[in-house]
């Protein structure tokens, strides 16, 4: 089985919640993977990135943060969780094969949801 | 002449604003805009929305914030930038007409770009 973890920053306004349920929805609906699941990676927000892999059955699990840049949430926080190394990767959490992606910060797509912010606009 | 001004949280890593310059670039050279300039709205970050939208010839200046949701910084920090009010999305400052778009967060631009960061590990 395979399976994303989509990793916000996370905030006290729910609409923030709302944001990533809405990306979970969507990709579930693509099948792509077996299971979808969200987590948050600032500080006493709930669930961390380690309790959502506990709750997840896929043995492979692309971890992909919702960041805009390789910041300190990236390099250590997000590791630390996993009990890798700062900058660490790749590794097994769990009994589950953990890769952590780039951030999609740099992305073309985001290129074009800036773009498409304006679009929006004129329709 | 139209602008495009792009909203960044800002970070103390210089990844940030090398991810800012790179969307700043790709959006240059497809020519949409006669100008395009980048911010930040987090406290003590360099320029602020208000001296960049100065530093602009634009007489319409389209704001797109990199932000994944409606917080504080969108609905109360960014406007305030402009002397407009909490939640206040166009008006006119340094003589120029302010247009603040929505944050990129829910565009199904950035669905891709998550699923993006899992297909260029397998390429």
């Amino acid at each position: 089985m395979k399976g994303l973890l989509i990793v916000g920053h996370g905030s006290e306004k729910s609409h923030y919640a709302k944001v990533m349920e809405i990306h979970k929805e969507r990709i579930e609906k693509m099948g792509i993977f077996d299971e979808v699941e969200i987590c948050y990676v600032a500080r006493n927000r709930k669930p961390t990135p380690d309790e959502a892999v506990r709750k997840m059955k896929s043995d492979e699990i692309y971890v992909v943060p919702i960041l805009i840049s390789k910041g300190i949430h990236f390099t250590e926080d997000l590791p630390a969780f996993f009990n890798f190394k700062p900058g660490q990767r790749e590794g097994v959490f769990d009994g589950k094969r953990i890769v952590i992606c780039d951030p999609i910060g740099e992305d073309r797509f985001v290129t074009l949801a800036i773009i498409n912010a304006v679009f929006k606009l004129l329709e």
